[in-house]
């Protein structure tokens, strides 16, 4: 790790020599394994941009120049060469984050973790250095060739196409990958791009340049910023991104320091829009990482540094009970079809994708679409079901909404990884959707409390057909079940009581609702409540919107309501419920508990509970006023 | 109109003779600017596509076939051909709908009416088709190259370039102009597709061989469905859709009937997906549209059908006054700029943009791009102001949300045509938006109930640099000035107090708070209660969300609220304040009143109104339970 420890900062790395850059990249890659194997993270995606990040930071003058990464989660390298080396605590409360954090330093720009946005962050930022004058300022944003699925990225691309003036670099990170192999038009075309030739010519012609004019250890970057007058020549035009107006260069080796930045160097110069594709692969220099099909290590959790094996047992326990409960039904109906945005793995697909391969659509990182498209099935016939994480869904609202809910299309919607993550950092929690869903007339929502919850709730998702719904679930191991006591009602009526105390008659009639993972705290608030002499029932509504008749009766025979959800407290289920029994004319006093409606730093799921007195006794606390 | 009078159904419409066609293509434009001039609607567009959707029901046979519209304005023609003629009460309660609806035909799909969906539509639909095995069946979407901006059209065709074996035309209907021409990279690329030959080479070729093999009167149909395996031969791949592996016929005269079948037909017969490029001409063959520059006619009033002028005054009022604050704030601050997604003139940038092009922009109908773009030109400095109609808000919620509210970035968006438009149909009502901020952290909501007001949040928006502000109001003419009878606190707390009546000490103290445009309303209401008894506080919160404390120490201090807001009621404001008022302790009884959850038909703004139960006396009638 000599040359690892020589970076104080980002200076440091414009000032070394070519073998020093190559022992850089090796150090900075072994600490990554070493590190993100303790820690888990994103390891993938950062083995593969070690190089281009080193060249970004010496081609481009950071913070004078901006850097933006898409998805954020390839900026470990960025972090390191920028003075954050202590990743003992990442993705850790008061650790490094995950992802580029404006608090930790002023070379972060965009915390946004969701795909696609860093053209669009781009545009903005140069036009702004446009308006102000500061014409020596580059913007580049850092995409990967995933991320030019989603529909936002062309939208920038085609906006920058007609800005002729703006010093713009777009630097495509091509692995072939988003989470899964990219797939569609775009990348066929890319594909054919990475097998052309022009690029070397060009990148012949910048060595023997660099060989005339360059001093070792500062790559003849004046030599070659001098040069812009030739930059028409060498630079090649191609395809789609020429039949766009947009000035490319490429492909690039990512792992060839001197040939990327050769070509950053170009890019630079050359005073407009302009787009660069930097051929990379993911887990580059990890043997079990290149060697994995699935995800090439996108993102691990805590795993032995030789073998890449996980350390602990598989953390989505409630992914693994869809994929297989999908499977069984699509067995047993050919309507049945699966639709997902670059997440086969991740949401649970993959396994009916190799059983069913006609029947499960990947459609890149493509919210939009996949919803709109499910609208499209569902006329035709078919029950589609799509499966993305819940902070995405956030993305095609509108098409929920408008697509779906608005023909009453049948379509159900898996949503994992809803409620708190915790280390993925605010946008990735999944905390929006169910305020979201309350604006959407028509729409059933189901969130269950275990794997048998989730599967009963599936299959009657999958025998409506009668309008959208959705189901969402946590990210995290399955809890054990927990069979209610007695039901009542039927269907989307149904309601479990999961505990009741009426021994202390003439106590106030107290009804707790706990949704989902909060079931059990719900239990334990009713059991404090009961010993206190209240009488209480724990309920569990089950379909929690549009709120079912069985709830709102029990709730209308309650002095006092407790709702915990694992979601914004501020417009989502428990407030809903307020609002009902208002509109009903009942008087009742409804305690909601739930996320804050605040942008929450990273920590684990536990810390952030705890931070939101989502815990039995906080709860306990909170309500002790109606002692 | 001899011809039109003979279409009874589509069947006709295959029957008629090339000069017969010619007749039809002229009455209809005839019936369209007779009847259009009477009812107001979108007369532009539907006389640029009368040939074009003539081909269309002699090509394809629907319902078997499935004709997608995008956005769905452009559909007159469709439903003339399919029966619907009676167009006395187009947009109106019980007339024929403005938009396809599935309630009114077999042969209307997609009612959303925002843009871009189309083709997610056709794509879902023909995978449908596949998977059941109904091979014999066409699903067409007509998509124009405004819509091929957004970036969900993108992410469709990505997709669909991969999608081999699905029965898909794609036609662009290809017009130059979004409302405004169209912008962008794409733009010009489909510029230099007009300009080149190839086209022309095919159509000699196809005239040739319906000169042999056509009979008159049905364009040789039967002759060319036949030629399949001479299609790739003539089909003349291009540019950027063959980069992306769609195969592309074109470009046509879109007011060549016999063109655009022969090209239909073609891509009919071709068995996977084929883009067809249409040119058509916005406004065609009416004189006063021809010759407007600004939107051709997208969409008028009741106009004079000789010259085009307008009956009624400007029915834009509101948006009036932004167009002159924005421009009055430009002259004195050089960080702000105006974005938009191809809505210049409607949302009123049109003026700025004459005085400061440089701090313009229009990037299409690409509302995610506007979004973000603008938390970058915050980045860089700005202050952005992003205005759109408020419908169409609701596909940047992520962006909203996630790039600017995440970074608190000083944007102000600035909603047009916000609330009940009613003459639209159920998606382009701005029902949604009030709601959707209510889960923002850090988003401040401003409701003007006049222009004054209106001028007045907008420059306190402009002069918060700590995160971002939205302000809303109505379609529709500006009301009569009202104001405050007092005011109550500063600057966002500022709550204006409107009227109170205080004669009558030991009522009931209630607080009306009637939004924008209930304003009135509000004080209508008050002046009958305050008749019956009760002590009566109408207030304007201004600032609606966050609610400010000033709000909240009136609230606290009354018995009874009546809360009255142009958005959905389930979530909305006024659930949000009986929502703070509870989780402060407080019992008050608060009334809401909005507009339901439900996708509404299309009525006037005054039926809807009177509908919901927002008039003075339906709201008395609501909370006659209270005295």
């Amino acid at each position: 790790m000599s040359q690892l420890s020589r970076i104080t900062s980002v200076d440091v790395v414009r000032q070394l020599t070519p073998s020093e850059l190559a022992e850089l990249a090796s150090d900075i890659r072994e600490f990554l394994v070493e590190s993100v194997s303790k820690t888990g993270g994103h390891l993938g995606p950062n083995l593969g941009v070690v190089e281009l990040t080193i060249a970004l930071h010496r081609v481009f003058d950071s913070p004078k120049d901006r850097i933006v990464f898409d998805t954020g989660h390839q900026s470990y390298v960025h972090k390191i060469l920028t003075g954050r080396r202590d990743f003992s605590a990442l993705r850790k409360r008061d650790g490094v984050s995950g992802y580029p954090a404006r608090s930790e330093s002023e070379h972060d720009i965009v915390e946004n973790s969701h795909a696609s946005t860093a053209l669009s962050w781009a545009e903005g930022i140069a036009r702004a250095n446009r308006i102000k004058g500061l014409n020596d300022r580059s913007v580049v944003a850092v995409i990967g060739d995933g991320a030019l699925t989603g529909g936002m990225a062309w939208e920038a691309l085609n906006t920058i196409a007609d800005e002729d003036d703006t010093r713009l670099v777009v630097v495509i990170n091509d692995n072939g990958r988003s989470y899964e192999p990219t797939i569609g038009g775009l990348a066929h075309h890319l594909d054919a791009l990475r097998t052309t030739k022009s690029y070397e010519k060009i990148l012949d012609w910048g060595k023997r340049t660099l060989h005339k004019g360059g001093t070792p250890g500062h790559m003849a970057y004046d030599a070659l910023h001098g040069l812009k007058k030739g930059v028409k020549d060498v630079l090649a035009p191609q395809g789609f991104f020429e039949n766009l107006g947009i000035k490319y260069i490429g492909p690039v080796d990512g792992h060839d320091t001197i040939a990327v930045e050769f070509a950053l160097t170009r890019a630079k110069a050359y005073g407009g829009p302009v787009l660069v594709h930097v051929i990379t692969e993911k887990g580059r220099g990890y043997t079990p990482a290149e060697n994995h099909v699935d995800d090439r290590f996108h993102a691990v959790g805590v795993i032995h540094p030789e073998t890449g094996l996980p350390v602990a047992p598989s953390r989505f326990g409630w992914t693994s009970v869809f994929a297989e409960e999908i499977v069984k039904a699509a067995r047993k109906r050919p309507d049945v079809v699966g639709i997902t945005a670059a997440m086969l793995h991740p949401v649970g697909l993959a396994p009916m994708r190799a059983e069913f391969p006609d029947r499960v659509f990947d459609v890149g990182i493509a919210e939009q679409h996949a919803v709109t498209s499910a609208a499209g099935l569902a006329f035709g016939g078919m029950h589609p079901v799509v499966a993305v994480y819940a902070t995405f869904l956030n993305r095609a609202y509108d098409q929920v909404l408008m697509d779906v809910a608005l023909h009453n299309a049948p379509v159900t919607f898996m949503l994992d990884r809803a409620g708190i993550t915790g280390d993925d950092g605010a946008s990735h929690n999944g905390m929006w959707d169910l305020a979201l869903m309350r604006t959407i007339p028509g729409m059933r929502v189901a969130v269950p409390r275990d794997g048998d919850e989730l599967t009963e709730m599936f299959n009657t998702a999958l025998n409506e057909d009668g309008g959208p719904t959705l189901i969402r679930y946590p990210k995290g191991s399955l809890p054990e079940p927990l069979p209610a006591i007695r039901s009542i009602g039927e269907g989307y009526d149904r309601v479990d009581i999961l505990d009741e105390d009426e021994s202390e008659a003439g106590g106030r009639r107290v009804l707790i609702v706990g949704l989902g993972p909060f079931a059990p705290t719900g239990i334990a608030v009713g059991k404090a409540l009961a010993a206190r002499g209240d009488r209480v029932t724990v309920a569990d509504p089950r379909w929690v919107l549009p709120h079912s008749s069985t709830l709102m009766q029990l709730a209308e025979d309650s002095d006092l309501i407790i709702h915990i959800e694992d979601g914004l407290v501020d417009g989502g289920v428990g407030d809903s419920l307020r609002d009902e029994l208002s509109r009903r004319g009942a008087a009742t006093t409804v305690h909601c508990f739930g996320i804050p409606k605040h942008f929450h730093t990273t920590a684990s799921r536990a810390q952030l509970i705890d931070d939101f007195g989502l815990t039995p006794d906080a709860i306990l606390d909170a309500v002790g006023g109606d002692q």
